[in-house]
């Protein structure tokens, strides 16, 4: 039996799409739209304030193609937020307009394998906080996928040694390292949570660093033996200042 | 042919998940909505009354993330009640709002190689009664997920010695007793009512230990060779008193 | 090259699942839906008397839990008259509220190596004319699963030899034996008619029947080895005395 | 490298079920309903004058079942063609209630391994291009499934040796032949333009011909070890005679 | 571990398919449609003007079959236009009445070891540059479809040798020589973008050629034994000045 490696844990995590109803938002009036736009900046300024007092953090995305038109992410202390948070857009008048589309839920997660943590003192470290309690890049665009570790017969991510996993993620850590300043992602765990095992979010100025990053990983021992992929969701940063003009007809 | 087990069955289960439909919710007047929710809490009232006399369990969630809005679990002596509760909820006022998302039928079930109840008599101890026919407790916070062991080639559940299965339970009951108090959980089985084989009902003060109980049990051999999942469901408790609130706009 | 089986086939069977509109349903005046109500119980009545007749039996089921509400089976002589059947439902007033959901469309058969007919002349017996051309059983539950014998490269039905199937079935047999007078069924094969191979349906007075069987089946060498398993369907039966009542707001 | 077989190709095929929404159709009045039943009818008749013309073929079924509720099957020299017929339905009155289903494409083809063409110049003779360019039998039953072939490691139907595919369709091809008189068939290839390889539509007068025929080549070798297989749909054919008939309420 | 190839990136993509909402259209007033056609074709003249300007390309598809009704295909340098032209899409009258389908992201990518760029200076060529933003034909049909590399225990198209991989796709380059002047194709690649790991876009007069190419590709190694296929969507070319006929009743 392989040995379970310890985690540190952060805030809970939902990542949430919705397409947007389009033909009902034109069949309503403008006064109705303004009033629906402008409550749900009033939402989001809510959020900020608690982005502001580093109580959660959120963004806001369009999503490239039409598996979906909006993603939510939003990171909070605790999962009642989270449900507080979407059934809060829900009740909300633009809630009316956004179908529910991809639904994820899950916990920042750090684990001991992560060579970039190796001798530090991780729980109390303001590095660690600052990983387990991240306020996210605003940067121009954002992917999203969900994934999960094999446990075939003659390759099983939780049979091998911990020192095989070790030295697999920390080969994979290096990969990663390349592309530093050019993409930031955030690891979330979702086992128990979700039938992926975890999430990543990645960030970056340029979508294409996305493909860059994501296909020279995919030569990673841990991924190509290992690794098994969900829906992959990528969108263009929506600020608050642009609400305005995205729901304009 | 491997041996098969004997297991001791307690009361039926319903899992069953519902989106709600806010978008209709606020095109109803709001005596309507008073009228619905009024007519929801009486009907509580007799599934309260069902659970002081110890004759069933219920309980009510609200889902994290969109993949629903609400869950409902039912413990009952008979199949037969189950139907009588949805088809009740279906019928009423708050029904209409309240579309069908996942649905899981099963029975409470015990097993002789459940290491904890060796050498008890176990139909008729008051332990094993309350085991069966559980009162659910009232935590915070609940997980469901579907389950079923493999039956590969070269792992198949079904055909390992009966030694062998129940040692590899033993062992994954240690893992389980290290979250006593911490976790509790209600095991159904469904083989021959549902595609999945068996259903797990967690319930924890905290939803992180969600996360922490089923990621170190996924090292567990019984797990990591023969375990397949289905979808997770996570919820937070709506107790009767937070239906007002729950609905109102 | 593993040697086919002769079968031997009788009426032609459908499995139909429906979701009721009940939103819809209280939308309805009570007049129209008494007229629906009443209609309904008049396209019962001409089955009975089929069914009276020998020319063919149906069965209707409240399905328990969220997959569907009811469930017909219908057992004809012809796949023109299961066509018929169903549109005369969809032609209905009911029909409008009934939306589809799971199908299955089948062929009761009787196969050489089932081992409870050895020795018989099954073409002409009374047993095999009764057991191709069933009237089913108004018990209070039934059962509905599909299923497929596998063709792995290490575990093939289709390739191993006539005797060993016909061994394997009998002793899967000589399981279902020790449910006599508890749980019926009647074996259906698709091969040519649908994505699964063959449909089991159960009847039971006691639905935890159907988790005994199926669980202590799924311990035998035809099932461990070589069994797929599609949607399980449990249902109470719905006698047409009390359609009045299911239907009633 | 398996040496790939050249083909010979005819018309492209289109097979389109839908399900009919009786329940807006039971809202239509009866004038709108006979236009839209006289106007498929004349659509109809436009298919005639082309299969009179042997510049194409047609057929429509009831489906058995409540996969759908019609099968529309269309044989043409060309794609523009298929899709234009799509359209033009689309845009007639009773499109607005035929509701999309299953949807294939593919081009009837014949390969130089069938075994029943062999010694014979394909290209030119009068059986090849009837084959090719068939007009379908009326028969009162069809069958419609997809498939593959399979490239599995260690069974890779693309891999094996000419000779080997040649063989084993042979053998195949033989057992159709037992058929002849009570099943016919036409065989379409769908690579590159459907995730299907091959689409077999059967005909029979006696639907237990499809569940006969299928069964038995299920032990072909080149079945058992190499074919997967998609949705089967099951049908009773429509005569234009009946259409009238078909859409009364 | 296997070493990664450098690509050389191109445009972003977006293939897009709609179901073209009928019922709808036939209740808009003839002026109202008038209005939607006339405003899609003036977006359609912005995209010519893109497209003139060599700043992006795009294409309409009439899809053959049931699984849609439109493709859109769009290239653009950045993933915001991607973006801006399906809100725009949406935005506008004829948005109302097409439901979103099918939905793929992607970067138009070569690779080294595409064999036919051997030797050349690819970044700065201007055939290279014409291959990374190019142009699309204007042929009569496209066929799209995603496919993925596997990464099995005993075919892993990520463990094997750089030299193993250029060969085999040097192998399938040349099938693909042999259909030149019958067939173009554009090769984008979505790791990180999409659960699919690249796109092929064909080109055709005749649809029968991509049947042929697929087909014959079948039996390349790289195919046989490494390739997964996604959808394939067949269409028929629709140039502006066809658009006011396809729309009109």
């Amino acid at each position: 039996m392989a040995e379970a490696v310890i985690t540190v844990d952060g805030w809970s995590a939902l990542h949430d799409t919705r397409t947007f109803d389009w033909t009902s938002w034109k069949l309503t009036s403008q006064e109705e739209r303004e009033a629906a736009v402008n409550e749900f900046k009033e939402i989001i300024t809510k959020w900020e304030a608690v982005e502001e007092a580093k109580e959660g953090s959120h963004a806001l995305y369009k999503v490239v193609g039409n598996k979906a038109d909006l993603m939510f992410v939003f990171l909070r202390p605790t999962m009642d937020e989270l449900e507080e948070i979407k059934t809060e857009i829900n009740k909300s008048k633009i809630g009316d307009f956004l179908i529910p589309g991809y639904s994820y839920v899950s916990i920042i997660e750090m684990t001991m394998h992560n060579p970039m943590d190796e001798g530090k003192d991780r729980e109390l470290s303001p590095y660690v906080k600052d990983r387990l309690r991240p306020i996210m890049p605003k940067w121009e665009h954002a992917c999203f996928y969900p994934m999960a570790r094999r446990r075939w017969s003659d390759a099983n991510w939780f049979e091998i040694d911990k020192e095989e996993r070790t030295k697999l993620l920390y080969d994979h850590g290096m990969t990663g390292r390349k592309y530093a300043g050019k993409v930031k992602e955030i690891i979330t765990g979702s086992i128990g949570l979700d039938e992926w095992e975890w999430g990543v979010t990645l960030f970056a100025h340029d979508p294409l660093q996305f493909k860059k990053i994501v296909y020279e990983m995919r030569f990673d021992e841990v991924t190509t033996k290992y690794a098994e992929f969900g829906d992959f969701i990528v969108g263009n940063y929506l600020p608050k200042e642009n609400v305005d003009a995205y729901f304009t007809l």
